[in-house]
């Protein structure tokens, strides 16, 4: 108890009992008080009375799946349009998972129009418009063409978008900001298809569009597709999931997940935008002047505490490890710092390596509560920008921008543990 | 076609139609002959005809699954010892895969007594032993400990020994190779466990032993047990999956598979290693001289192409992304080189970036096949060692050390684009 003391006397990096991150590298954890948390004595013969230790277990099988035990673990706050089925959002339980990947399983989803049944044989992407030499191909045709993987998060722009209500939202973490979520994703660089299409000089945009009944479509510009987009067909090693666009989608890293159409169809280049209902009916970004945004690609800087996080509820004083994820659509994240006393002082947190381009990133850092009610709080930076609080957002942006929410979080902790969504 | 040919002629880096790794990053792919592949002219007008695009899709779920499509993609070579279904191996079908994550479903499996169904709340994990005071820790008392994240390989130390039979074993890439796999591990260091209850200073090892039927035990160094290993709590986001350990296992970067201990129930630090079943009667390398080596833990470096890959067909001539996978568990992976005339020339892949400590490295080069017999081989090197052919193997190890074999691979292409293991 004295060692512990003294720990966190000497390792404080902030307010409120916010410790060094280096306690992490140096093995000096042990010495913070975690210790205090109630374990006891072991007897030296160690029982095996569980049944599951008595006789054998289960089989081998073809293709496994998540413990019976963690059966709550699923995507929540699954909605849809009135009289759909499949026209609507299911978010990633962010609270529950740890690590930077997300399994495919819990992939969030925002579907128009369902999860179309496709069959991959005859399903065909066209790439067609400005260019010289329109092209159709198919699954064999494609087997032809290099692939490169790349780790990235996706992210709904109306991720977050909860907190833009007058009184915070009393829900988890998920349900908040779980319209993020992130896989490795192996594709066909579509440059390489648009070289072989040729395109034309005029050419600014490609509409892509996909083959679900929506045939939910968007403009992109040019030079995105040129510089980093990928037609990706492998997510998390196998194939793409059928909600996350199987046979094959487009992926735009950093921009919002709606222009990454999955079930991709075709891409018609062009010398304008669409301007379909995804760009302007929706996905533009109301400002307090009544003037609206259009084509707001890149999602911006953001973070937030997964642990602890609301609807959580701390087992009593002690040592934890505050942890979140933190990702930006413009590049890679460069810091990420977390307060315990609602924003008075704030202290770097590790970043978990290695850090990646427009992926999540984990961060973590050792608490010592001390059992009075606080505020939890991360701010993240990428080269360019820092998470702005939410009044700053607020200010900026208005109550009806819906989109690109990207103020920081807080999360209250109260007396006797409970954590709830609190403005401050 | 002219065009095709005289790229062929500048961007050739070795013999027999192996091209330049760079024209994946100057774009010159589709110059490459990928257009020879069969694509036709688009129509201008794209029709909606098929059902999925007439009607609204599926719902949204609560916990994705792979597309029916894709329904054969499954653990391959499932055998268990006779009379029991629980006690062998499955394996990850790699021919199918891409990327580097091996999706958890995938994950190769290898039970001694099946998969025990364990509940969380009643599971323990006891470290006693030479310790100044034993411990014993519940998942909630875990759940105070600090968390980090790391992508590693997993590897069973009998994987590739169908490939020390005299003749060449005529089954897929996973058949032979597929006993390792990748994930995203999450867990608690567990020096910070062992900080805890203080090691006395005779210690030496540590025996780690399973909750299943089997109690499967090994004895680790306490040297590694200090540095790297980890209490995996988490795999690719989500808990581990029940044939992966749940709810905890240990897991040691770079050790052969069998060390990772599942279902982990005790460690218990000693000054001697327990000279157990799994370490004396398996798991130990018979040499050509009669001796047998014990303890032979870092699984060594070794690559393998997955595609083209036994028991694949190549559509015809032309161009093709030869592509595979490379790992060592001393170190990351440095170089691989690919060679398309039987070993006679290489020329060096490209890596996949980040090319991670002890994980699974995917590499990839272009490759014209002009619609000869040929012979396709991967060779990998880490900062010390180059994976050596079968004939040095087997020279150095012979045919019973069944163990740690990790030869360079080689598949033969026929003239009708047949691939099939080969021993060259």
């Amino acid at each position: 108890m004295e060692k512990a003391q003294n720990l966190l006397a000497s390792e404080r990096s902030a307010g409120n009992g916010l410790l060094n991150r280096r306690l992490f590298l140096a093995g000096g954890i042990s010495a913070a008080g975690v210790a205090m948390s109630p374990i006891s004595s072991a007897e030296s013969d160690v029982p095996a009375r569980h049944a599951w230790m008595q006789s054998p277990g289960r089989p081998l099988g073809k293709y496994g799946q998540p413990s019976k035990h963690e059966a709550a673990v699923i995507r929540e706050g699954i909605g849809s349009q009135p009289g759909t089925l499949g026209s609507g959002a299911s978010r990633t339980p962010l609270q529950d998972l740890r690590g930077t990947i997300t399994p495919s399983g819990l992939h969030f989803e925002r579907h128009h129009s369902g999860i179309p049944d496709i069959n991959p044989e005859q399903h065909e992407l066209f790439i067609h418009g400005l260019v010289e030499q329109p092209l159709r191909f198919n699954m064999e045709s494609l087997s032809r063409y290099p692939l490169t993987t790349r780790t990235y998060f996706l992210e709904c722009s109306g991720n977050s978008a909860p907190n833009l209500a007058t009184a915070a939202p009393q829900v988890s973490c998920g349900r908040i900001h779980g319209l993020v979520s992130a896989s490795e994703w192996t594709g066909i660089p579509l440059s390489v298809l648009l070289d072989e299409a040729g395109v034309k000089s005029q050419a600014k945009w490609v509409v892509a569009e996909g083959a679900d009944a929506a045939r939910l479509n968007r403009s992109i510009p040019l030079d995105k597709i040129l510089d980093d987009a990928m037609l990706a067909l492998y997510q998390n090693g196998e194939r793409l999931r059928p909600e996350q666009g199987y046979p094959m989608r487009l992926f735009l890293p950093g921009f919002e997940g709606n222009t990454s159409v999955k079930w991709l169809h075709r891409l018609e280049v062009s010398a304008t935008p669409a301007m379909s209902r995804q760009e302007t009916s929706k996905y533009t970004d109301l400002l307090p002047d009544g003037t609206s945004e259009m084509f707001t690609f890149e999602m911006g800087i953001k973070s937030v505490i997964t642990s602890p996080s609301g609807e959580q509820q701390l087992p009593g004083r002690g040592y934890y490890e505050i942890t979140g994820l933190a990702w930006s659509g413009q590049g890679p994240v460069r810091q990420v710092e977390v307060s315990a006393d609602g924003g008075v002082s704030w202290a770097p947190a590790m970043l978990e390596e290695p850090v990646l381009d427009k992926s999540l990133t984990r961060f973590r850092i050792p608490w010592h509560w001390d059992g009075t009610p606080c505020v939890l709080m991360s701010r993240a930076a990428d080269s360019s920008n820092t998470q702005p609080s939410r009044a700053e957002h607020i200010r900026m942006k208005g109550h009806s921008s819906f989109y690109h929410y990207n103020a920081i979080q807080a999360w209250q902790v109260t007396g006797t543990g409970g954590v709830s969504n609190v403005f401050v």
